[in-house]
């Protein structure tokens, strides 16, 4: 058994599993099981835990952390066999700044960093969970992900060109809130980053109540404010619709293609 | 008379009332007009109620009890004519496990549960009331709500899969939001589910105002979960809207092929 | 000049203005500035009025309620020149009953009725601002409320009954609730009706932050209400869009039947 | 060179740059430049600033007014070429006053001002940020945005009709709101303006919780209009989901047009 095999077969059992796959699909449940046990261990290291479950929690870290990091270098060693038209160097690059390669390393790194540098990155512990988007990797709703995703990607310059017209407007809106309520409510409206919290918790109508307007310039620029807010939410659902009911078309004009208007006979 | 004709009459009767069977309809009225006084009950019970009100308030429940009771002894005897190609036994096996018949059950089995066992089940009182779904089998918005029942069925799984977005972002943005926080209100964000509580009100937009952020890190990962939180109803909205075009689009379809698109005759 | 042609005269005046009827857009004009004039003395009536205000503001009542009363009658005696095929009598019968007319009598009855009980109907007086809605009547958006409008009416069966589902659901909600958080918070959970003002609250998004749980069995239960409270708004988006591609399909339609999808020549 | 030339070359500077225009990307990048720096600045105003800080505001401001009253005039100079079709003294009249113009205008118009009459702009002087929007005339989010704005306009009457009618609830709703209210909590509702703030409020779904009803009525009044809310922003959804569906239909329509349905050869 060469190493090039031994490769190709780690490549496969790393792989999300295909049907009939029973290796590679114990792998995968495997990870996943680690992974969720991780979010338990950091949902848990919240509360107050006795010093025995301190110590499970530990120990649950240091083998995740091992078996996240082995599985880390598999996954850079075989990326190359992901793209084999490239030539290895440039394909394990590739994979390296791919958005699940950075998830994974961000899981694993904030337990190596403290051994060189002497900061605290307990925060950082917490990134782990991200690795729960691998579960989409091997599940049946990954087929709806897709078109989900496609649509946003398809609409993306229609969504983000309607999210800088919304974050203009919270700007502004932020910047003539502040001289507005500045005199009347100096501790709630004591900069222009107070009236950015005030503006983008109207204008997505969470409307905590922890700061809100009291002058009658202020409330009528609030009115303004709150109703332009229900246009943030009716342009990005109709950019969305239209872009689910494109995609449905297009499946729609491939089936019409086949057959014939007229007759109903299939067209080759 | 056979026991088999009085079993296909009470069958008959039981079953949503056809327009010319007014025995059945009698019947349909005499158990949602018993739903509806329970939910009154239900609803008068929680006020300070004098005396006479509480005997008659226990005298309606033991009758609706005895009603309900003999109505479910009857329903799950007859369901076998629900299923003529069964048999008997898997027939009433699979009505017995239906979504209508194990809210039926829960809705007595409350009364009956005492008397074996010393436990409090008041609360499950209530949930007789869920037998009030039982109207939509007899009102004339049985089709309109058909077809937002087809139109939810047939995105399940791309509503379900952003559901689980969603989900994994409030997972990952409470533990985050747990480590920003902590610190700063101890008392408020005290666990990761303080933190989850805060995510949920954040990103369905209801914002209570009883926990928000108070440190710039955090209010700006706020903001952030406030404007991902449009996105949680503009996505939805565009599936069931692509949804509903769908629907239409599959009756309009329909119609098309009766008719050439060249000619305009009928086609067989 | 006989009583028919003065009746047909007075019809042509009040009824909406045709372009080129200078009258009846005078009288239009005169009619819509008086309601706008109601509506400032009814707001301003709620500041404290030095006493000449008070006045202005009552006589401008009384001449209001003069105008709007032989405006009411010659509209009701004039009623049956608009449904020439009833016999008068059923014409006038069926405009009495007619949501403009209803609302009409409303706005002035409040002045008349205390002549002959004596009862405070303040309150009712504020109705007369509803009359704005004859604005639409003269507006040029006319068409376009029209368009919503045959939207709302072509999609109100699935409208309604999704209504039904949400009000099931808040009165089921309502009723755990109650059981849940009572014992927690006896003075905000006094009542299912309590109970039943957070779960509007919650499901609309509003979250005014007034009352809200503080069980954790409360918390879980307010999370998932919040959440099918998206559905609330994405499933009657999905059906007013679907409404509206729909109406535009139509036209879309009509359009299409008149030309040959071959050839595109003209077909009649 | 000729001043006709001059201004040539200074028209093809000012313009939005094209790919190889060199000077014209380095002019846009100047000035979008300096408005971020004055946005900059306009926040950092907001907080307590050293006196250094104070001082290079200051040469920021006057060294952006230069630079922006310089740009001004040459547009407007520059403009009867925007519209080579119109006689100059109307081509710069119509751009004095398009939006754009205005907006950089008032950017300006601030800082002169008190030159001449003694009155504090310093609100006013917020207003150069919205020059921002100049950032579409150069970014590649362009087309997407006139696709945003294309069925905005087409669906403009039905959204401003639709507006109006919310208008007119909120009217309607503060009055009776107003009169329900104002007894139980005189300080909340003690005029219509306040009723109207806390319709806003509710309408929109921000819900701050500073104003609520207390009263049952006022109960049931809110939750009505809070349900009504749904429909404030699933009108305006479905309006823009069509007018999004539309604009897509059309683009479809073309490419049909080139071929034909029933043989699917090009038709010229």
């Amino acid at each position: 058994m060469t190493i090039k095999s031994v490769k190709k077969t780690i490549f496969k059992i790393i792989e999300p599993s295909k049907d009939n796959d029973k290796v590679s699909h114990i792998f995968d449940i495997v990870i996943i099981s680690l992974i969720v046990i991780n979010l338990i261990t950091v949902i848990a290291d919240t509360f107050a835990l006795p010093p025995y479950a301190k110590k499970i929690s530990k120990y649950i870290e240091i083998i995740s952390i091992a078996v996240f990091t082995v599985e880390y270098i598999l996954r850079l060693w075989t990326s190359d066999l992901l793209r084999p038209n490239l030539n290895p160097a440039k394909a394990r690059l590739k994979y390296f700044f791919s958005f699940m390669a950075i998830i994974d390393l961000l899981a694993i790194i904030p337990f190596y960093l403290p051994m060189f540098i002497s900061i605290d990155l307990r925060v950082l512990r917490s990134l782990r969970i991200i690795r729960l988007f691998r579960i989409f990797k091997i599940n049946r709703y990954t087929k709806a992900l897709n078109t989900i995703g496609t649509v946003l990607k398809n609409k993306s310059s229609q969504l983000i060109s309607s999210m800088f017209v919304v974050f203009l407007l919270i700007l502004i809106a932020s910047v003539i809130m502040y001289n507005v309520e500045n005199k009347a409510q100096p501790d709630q409206f004591n900069n222009v980053f107070q009236a950015m919290w005030w503006a983008v918790a109207t204008l997505t109508t969470v409307g905590y109540g922890d700061i809100y307007p009291v002058t009658v310039l202020g409330k009528i620029l609030s009115a303004i404010i709150a109703v332009l807010g229900i246009g943030m939410v009716a342009v990005p659902s109709g950019i969305i619709s239209a872009g689910f009911s494109e995609v449905i078309d297009n499946n729609d004009e491939e089936g019409k293609k086949k057959y014939c208007p007229y007759c109903g006979h299939k067209i080759d």
